[in-house]
């Protein structure tokens, strides 16, 4: 038997989240009945993240076991023949016989992405949670510092999720702009200004920037415990309202009440980019 | 009786396109049911650029002569609460009383977005054309510019369009790589590498980098015939596959014969950026 590992890609939106649940479809049951075929057999995956209903990846880490000697780049176009066109299998590799996704990791990032503006892009309505009104994005940052570090994390965890330790460490925490405002390189269907041309009429094209009304609030740690990036997304949200100050923040964090800090913010603006591996 | 001057953006993605259609929902109908209980009465809007099924917009203009006395903050608010969430009126202006959002538009730029790896991201999939082969991007941009300036460009009309001239100008077309690759500034859910951190493992996550497969061209005219952008996508494509040469664009254009220029690119592709006015 060898050990592989999978990169994956998904858009959440319309999946129950990676694990198998009896309500509907899930990123797991996909991935295993894709690969139950070139098995002949059936093939139990574990990820390195649980995500939830509606939460996406960019870069989600996947194990198995298998005993097929396909060779990774057919498995990789096996797998992406069969899934649907919202999961994707970025990359396969061998790994160590006891690799196992979840346990092996040493740090996941998380990127939470707010629609910081009255109209929401029609591009981006999937991925992004639309908080129309302004946010102060300095004492949103402030605040985010202040959860940097090893903390007890009990107070951002969803109510009801018995955890051995409700201690997590952040590695960072920051909170952004839309960067692609500031610099001349654009990305992304709404991003790329069109460039002044020297032929033809003078007048610019009335069509949107390229600078975005997007918030982007990034997570690097150790562990996160059930809703944690969402309860501190939420818990962020209400300083950059005015109703909570960024020195609060720790206080809240000391209390482990889950009742002291925000609203869990909605899955659809959340994204796994990265899973680290010693 | 005041004339509006609408921006509008949408994902084309499960449209007829912008005009009304038997067989099925346009964006016309969607803008003209969502103003009739405004004005309470029948309201006909037109807009610059009649987008075919499946194509997107990022700056669509429309515009229409109304009664009702509204506030221009009112009817974007009004509209947007009555649209579906992939159709989004980004802005709205009052316009001078024989302002006609087709006749008076000076340019139009279009995007043509070409998805080049293997696999395609999750979250591009509705906005681009895959093509898992790679393209020769320098061949393209050399083969685009002999169609720069006014030509009869009937060979890059669909058949069966009659129109009284088939002269345009294209006063730029230009063929670029993802310019998010060579700059410090992401946008888009998937565009943004973490930053690396001094904190925790020293790993890097084992994510997508920054730089994403996307070729895309830009094209600026004062009018396109009907496919003109997917036809001329499709002959470029096939000479970034090799089997035009750039130089033999020119005899294409020329020839007036459709049948001489490449297939039609898919809808998804595509994006009508802005619309120019004097």
């Amino acid at each position: 038997m060898r050990t592989v590992r999978l990169t994956l890609a998904y858009d959440g939106t319309d999946f129950v989240g990676w694990q198998r649940q009896e309500n509907g479809l899930s990123i797991q049951q996909l991935v295993e009945e894709a690969l139950e075929p070139i098995e002949q057999g059936p093939v139990a995956v574990v990820a390195a993240g649980r995500t939830d209903a509606g939460v996406h990846a960019l870069g989600q880490v996947a194990s198995f076991r298998l005993a097929s000697a396909i060779a990774l780049d057919a498995l990789v176009r096996a797998l992406n023949a069969r899934l649907p066109a919202d999961v994707r299998v970025l990359a396969a590799a061998e790994a160590p016989a006891d690799f196992h996704a979840r346990i092996a990791a040493r740090a996941k990032t998380y990127r939470y992405r707010i629609w910081n503006a009255p109209v929401v892009s029609p591009f981006e309505r999937r991925y992004v949670w639309h908080v129309p009104h302004p946010l102060d994005v300095d004492a949103m940052a402030a605040a985010a510092r202040a959860l940097e570090g090893r903390h007890d994390f009990a107070a951002f965890q969803a109510t009801g999720s018995p955890v051995a330790s409700t201690t997590r460490t952040l590695f960072s925490v920051s909170v952004q702009t839309d960067p692609s405002s500031t610099g001349p390189s654009p990305a992304g269907v709404n991003s790329r200004p069109t460039r002044p041309s020297s032929a033809g009429v003078n007048s610019r094209p009335t069509h949107p920037s390229s600078s975005r009304p997007l918030i982007e609030i990034d997570l690097r740690g150790d562990g996160f415990l059930r809703h944690m990036v969402r309860n501190i997304v939420g818990t962020l949200v209400e300083v950059g309202q005015g109703r909570r100050t960024p020195e609060s923040l720790a206080a809240t964090l000391a209390s482990r009440d889950r009742a002291r800090a925000g609203p869990t913010a909605p899955a659809a603006g959340l994204v796994l980019v990265g899973v680290e591996y010693p």
